[in-house]
């Protein structure tokens, strides 16, 4: 059973556990904000359920509560900024204030992150490009669970790359992807569910196609979008490779299969290749290119264009990137944040530990 | 039967039908190179089987030989080139020409193009990048062949995301894919064979699975990577997405189911929403971000571990990419470039008709 709650209410709580870590006001505005927005938009995954996760590795000293943010080495269109440890949802925000600076000046701006750790959803960053009519970009890599074309061994993370192009007429278009098969995310749905997960998301730890949704804690592996050979394997590894190549061997943080935990009983590497996780964030200024009303006019056509592409079955319309995400935040900004009854006794028991204020009272509404 | 050729003599051939186009010099140079390259790197769809393609895309008028190449408009860091209808071969390279320039002062370079039409292989933009110790980037829109998620419509081309990395004791990563599950030349191939497709490559026209490598000429389409919704096929969508954004919409460019067939015997889109194909072409230079010591420490680490990855079958081992591409370059540029004898008539079509020397002597061997 699930448990409504506004996202004033679950904005408010959750930033007040992280005040308890000692973040300062500013950051634990940007963290809480990253995490409610996450929920709103239906990425369950990546809200508030993700909340006790951060404190454990907080505890595990993982997540430094006050980083001294500084670019370690930049040029006018570029750079890279060292996290200090800081979380991710801070760090990531603020290279992409960067970003977006530098692509005032110059048109572009791309900052790659090291010594950071877990961001929350890559579509919360790259976002904050549109209301300066620029394309926003983010990248993150990410612990190992994927394994590459011929290989049973997890060295790659889920590796996500967003875009969010402005549009006039229509929402934004925000892709934001796993370059996985299938995100971690959506065998823990199955797991909950007791379901099989369909062929070509996973691997048993011998490399054989498996559908044992918990097949992860056996030691298995997540297969790369295209999740076969004959069918571009190769192609989900080389995207997956490129966001860990952007994201921490250009940056200087792990990278590969020394990626660093997000859940804080896993070690970390003995022998780490770089500090922390790595993103890779950036803004391009769309007036660079071409003036912003031929831009607008032409994606809006765009989106119409797609909208109208004639559908394979009647009933399924054709959709493009953000509409499903788009309908959750409308739906949920209205009438609530459904949220997990594990996930809120989560909560619960952060509100005992850090003595803050949260009840089931809080709840609005419940519903199966 | 295939011949044997040089890639010496099969350049020397190809520049010369450039030069008969009215090509200058330097264009009937860059072009024919890029093509030869593709040839070396085992990419015989993009090599010099397509010299007749682009003939006749001249004879329809569509490729100007005497381009003036401007850009359109500009910032420090990026910008848009209006190829004023030259040969993409051509336009891509000068395109990345620039990007490499204004890298060279920012750190970045992003130059999208209008007005242009194929590219031949991203690989051989992308990889000018690499002797200034940059990461390149080539990208373009092509014509629609590829059906979104849940579409039965041709909406998108091939549209493939080329990334380039240096690396110091290894050969460069270069990862270079086409964004549909397989690349139409694969589909030729098949057909070539007389054999069927595999599954998830393509759909008839009413959007059903088919396993005919002719399909494409009944009306049907190719499936994005992931092939199915169930294991990712709206990220195949997202990427070929972003790719025609990038390369269209920003620059100018038709985009989606507008973008200039490649073959001069289908109409151009009575309506056009742009200029010609765009591609998009960056460089990122890398100690921008770190000092390139550092970074080729890493990305040597990187190419190390991952040919090291335990691999499923001990008879297949785990490859980086680029590693296939550099072992055809390597044997064909010592043996010679085997031409399908169906090619070698074409070519021997246009010594005839213009007027150049070529014959079936200039190959040094030939085989089954």
């Amino acid at each position: 059973m699930d448990k409504i709650f506004t996202a004033k209410d679950l904005k408010q709580f959750t930033k007040s556990i992280f005040l308890k870590m000692d973040f300062s006001q500013t950051h634990a505005e940007i963290a809480s904000d990253a995490l409610i927005t996450a929920d709103l938009r239906g990425i369950d995954s990546h809200g508030v359920a993700r909340l006790s996760g951060y404190v454990r590795l907080w505890k595990a000293g993982r997540i430094n509560p006050k980083p001294k943010m500084e670019m370690s080495r930049q040029m006018d269109a570029c750079g890279t900024l060292d996290g200090d440890a800081g979380i991710g949802l801070v760090t990531a925000s603020k290279a992409m204030d960067i970003a977006i600076e530098k692509a005032k000046i110059t048109g572009l701006g791309m900052i790659s992150v090291k010594n950071s750790n877990h961001f929350g959803i890559a579509a919360y960053h790259a976002s904050k490009a549109l209301k300066h009519n620029m394309i926003g970009i983010a990248m993150t890599n990410a612990s190992p669970l994927v394994v590459p074309t011929f290989s049973k061994e997890r060295m790659l993370g889920t590796n996500p790359i967003c875009y969010v192009f402005p549009a006039k007429k229509y929402n934004p278009l925000v892709f934001d992807m796993a370059t996985s098969a299938a995100a971690n995310g959506k065998l823990q749905i199955a797991e909950r569910l007791e379901k099989p997960i369909p062929k070509g998301w996973a691997v048993d730890k011998d490399g054989n196609p498996s559908e044992n949704p918990s097949e992860l804690k056996l030691g298995g592996g997540l297969l790369t979008l295209g999740s076969q050979p004959e069918i571009g394997s190769h192609k989900g590894y080389g995207l997956a490779a490129i966001v860990d190549l952007l994201s921490g061997v250009l940056s200087g943080a792990n990278f590969g299969p020394w990626v660093p935990p997000f859940v804080a009983f896993l070690p970390l590497a003995k022998n780490p290749v770089g500090e922390g996780i790595g993103h890779f964030l950036g803004a391009i200024r769309v007036d660079a290119f071409r003036p912003l009303t031929e831009y607008f006019n032409a994606i809006d056509t765009w989106i119409e264009r797609f909208k109208a592409s004639e559908p394979q079955n009647p009933n399924q319309k054709v959709m493009v990137h953000g509409e499903p995400e788009t309908a959750y935040f409308n739906k949920r900004k209205e009438n609530g944040i459904p949220v997990n009854k594990k996930v809120v006794d989560d909560l619960l028991e952060l509100a005992r530990e850090f003595e803050v204020s949260f009840s089931n009272q809080y709840a609005v509404n419940s519903y199966q």
